[in-house]
């Protein structure tokens, strides 16, 4: 295995938002994982940031209620004692520039170290927060700035954000978070695209009929109602992550894995992305909104009676998208993305359906049309399947659907990270490749326009779908028109 | 389920041979499975010939103690007396044309009836038995022939054998019996290939590196050392087994399943094939015999040592060759045939090595060069294995070589046919398509005897290898002058 000592650099990572939601249980954790590992440098060290005055003591406690409880996997007592170590905590108004100094003066030390700056934060403390950090120094080449999203609420708003990051930040001190694509399956995607020579032949217009990319939850808006009323579906999970594992699937092979070679590839897709017209978004993208329903047998109410919603609001908690790439490899290939909340199921998956054969030779009595298909799914669980048809044993000719699997899980002995351990690490050692590059942000954003338009100023409310579906038919339709349906309505 | 007395027409199958091992140990075990899964018309009768004098019960009795314990599942008491209610005896001596009408006489019956005579005999008999039946009117349309190998030693042979068969029956009455042909890996072989959109785009010389075809066998030449000495792992393995198998490999799609059409394509592969000259056959074969050694742990002696083996014999107990074919399709893409006695495992496979990627990305430590293959396993179990490369979890860009899998046994509830179940089954219905016509014969004979002549004509004895191993440092030596090894040496 590799060793922790040579690869990470020594480092102090600053979490603003120090006491919030994202640090306590995705972050935290996840810096546990990569210490138990033995993947941090001995040099590594954690400052939590908050507003709240408290002592180290008081913030370790903190911590102890609120994080130790997310470690999923090799817990042990010693390796959270030197865990906890590596933490301090220091009291900070992240809006308040007085507070900096402070800061600056915890990040003295002898030698060369990296600074990640973590914004766990609203991003409308982002321009405030790169003010202050510039203003006592914080913003020298080895200080690197993570972002998580909301990156802004339209084109114009996500190009303030930019331009104030980038008035104290050059483009590769930042790294853009979008989690999905720390996710080992999306990691994998690409070594089975371009470690293999099997299936990159067949990734093309010729033998690839469609594409779909879902990411369905179970759960509503819980207590976010607030947000995510202002954000809705569409901005809140195609702006970015189906937007970056279209991308994933669709780009050409760079002609390196360095970062810049890899986005390079990926903005291209986006500037490929087929503009919608007004008449497109009436015809290709389905909005909708979750009524009352069941999830997992339990009663559940809708969207309009959660905590925090308006009355007959219009916000979409489900869209699906038909989407088309105007280049050379995918032209009259269908992207279809899906996403919504109070979904039958928690899951996030990309199907790729193969074309069907020219001419049959085989009788075929369940009619399969995709009967070729290759399922790489994120969550719950990691996994690819290829699905294909073989004979039925015995005395026929008859073919049934089987698949090859392929669990994670199985084939490997090794430690799998989660998706923002593995991201935390590549921050520190200043691999951006999984990040997001401004001219990215800014292309899915121009694509996504012109959609978000269209339905702030249409009459038309948004479609209903009962709660713990699969959202409304009006979903089901879209493909319909082409001759197929969603995977797992198969 | 598919309903036995739809399909299967009623018959009357005529076993001669009907003592022997083919019949007790093969033929009688699988018609008593077809009979057990209620595959058999109810009007369907067995009819063994034999030159011993007894009558149905000491028949019967033979069957019970030779045939029985060959049966391998699903075996009831009331089956099996069922089953032996289908079974009669009839004393003939096949060359006495004077006990044919007895014959004729026992297959008298009301109504159309389908006749199989199965000849489970030496093929010197194939003559004298067809003149004989067809002396007595059992030549007419509703008259099937099966023929065992071998069929014929040499082209000129072969040749004299069906042109004897053909006097009295027409070429769609002739099912030349292969069993390879019948088992489900090869029949699923046929189905990946032509009823899935996935692998015909890369079964090609552009996506394919080379194949591989194995019949490796763990036994010696037991008690058939005589017989043995006189064919030799060519004739006995490759000019049948392994050529039908390329064939399947091979073949462009048909037009549809039909027998001719199926066929015609086999044959093109056939005619396709390079011919050898004198120095491909030094350059691109290798002969060799086993010395003593040991096959699972326990001693075996050398093939010379083996009884009924004339001291000094240069009979190759092992084969392997370098195949190509001169098509579109495949031009350029070598096809290794292997078969040998005394190897180390029992093992049938297929093995399709796919081309390395042009442009590496990835980080490949282990220096693969054909990562992504698919084994077809016929046996001993059957299944099918895609191999390929996949990133390693965690916190690294490494690739692993994995594989997905694909078992019959556990994909699929439906009874898996043993291969001569399969067969008879289709002579009785009449499907020729996975039977050998007679210009496939032809050809394949054509295309082994340069080789035949050429080590009846060398001085240079064949090479040896030890008992329980791979075979020859030649046969290893015959790939890597490609860069490439046998699947299971990697």
């Amino acid at each position: 295995m590799e060793n922790a000592s040579v690869h990470t650099p020594a480092f102090d990572m600053v979490l603003f938002g120090g006491t919030g939601d994202l640090v306590m249980r995705k972050l935290l954790p996840s810096l546990y994982q990569a210490h138990a590992a033995k993947l941090l440098n001995e040099q590594g060290r954690l400052l939590a940031l908050g507003r709240r005055d408290m002592d180290r003591a008081a913030y370790l406690a903190l911590v102890e209620k609120n994080s130790r409880i997310h470690i999923k996997e090799a817990y042990s007592d010693a390796d959270w004692q030197s865990f906890t170590d590596r933490i301090d905590y220091l009291q900070l108004d992240a809006a308040t520039a007085a507070h900096y100094p402070a800061l600056a003066a915890k990040l003295q030390h002898e030698g060369e170290r990296v600074t990640v700056c973590y914004l766990a934060t609203a991003p409308d403390l982002f321009e405030g927060i790169c003010d202050n950090l510039a203003a006592v120094g914080l913003n020298h080449e080895r200080v690197r700035v993570v972002l998580e999203k909301p990156l802004g609420h339209d084109l114009a708003s996500s190009h303030d954000i930019n331009q104030a990051v980038a008035r104290h930040f050059q483009e590769q001190q930042l790294y853009r978070i979008d989690h999905y694509l720390g996710k080992e399956s999306v990691q994998n995607l690409l070594s089975i695209r371009f470690a293999n020579a099997l299936f990159e032949p067949l990734w093309r217009r010729e033998w690839i009929h469609d594409v779909q990319i879902t990411i369905a939850e179970d759960l509503g808006v819980g207590t976010r109602g607030d947000f995510y009323d202002n954000t809705g579906a569409l901005r809140d999970m195609v702006q970015n992550h189906l937007l970056q594992l279209l991308c994933i699937v669709a780009m050409e092979p760079p002609a390196n894995l360095g970062a810049d070679a890899v986005r390079d590839e990926k903005l291209k897709v986006l500037k490929a992305l087929r503009p919608f017209t007004e008449q497109d978004v009436a015809g290709k993208t389905v909005r909708a909104q979750y009524k009352a329903g069941a999830v997992g047998g339990q009663p559940v109410v809708a969207y309009l009676q959660e905590q925090g919603i308006p009355a007959g609001s219009q916000t979409e908690t489900f869209v699906a998208i038909k989407a088309e790439i105007d280049n050379w490899r995918w032209a009259g290939v269908p992207f279809f993305l899906r996403t919504g909340k109070r979904m039958q199921e928690r899951v996030a998956e990309i199907v790729i359906n193969f074309r069907d054969v020219p001419h049959h030779l085989f009788p075929s009595p369940l009619g399969l049309n995709t009967a070729n298909r290759l399922v790489i799914r994120l969550q719950p669980e990691e996994s690819i399947r290829l699905y294909f048809l073989a004979k039925e044993p015995g005395d026929t000719q008859r073919l049934q659907p089987v698949h090859l699997n392929l669990d994670f899980h199985e084939s490997f002995k090794a430690r799998r990270a989660d998706a923002y351990e593995r991201l935390l690490l590549d921050v520190i050692r200043g691999k951006l490749a999984l990040f997001m590059r401004r001219d990215e942000l800014v292309e899915a954003w121009r694509w996504v326009e012109p959609i978000m338009n269209n339905w702030a100023r249409t009459t038309t409310p948004p479609k209903q779908y009962t709660a713990g579906t699969w959202g409304p038919a009006a979903s089901s339709a879209l493909l319909s028109r082409d001759g197929i349906s969603w995977h797992e309505e198969c």
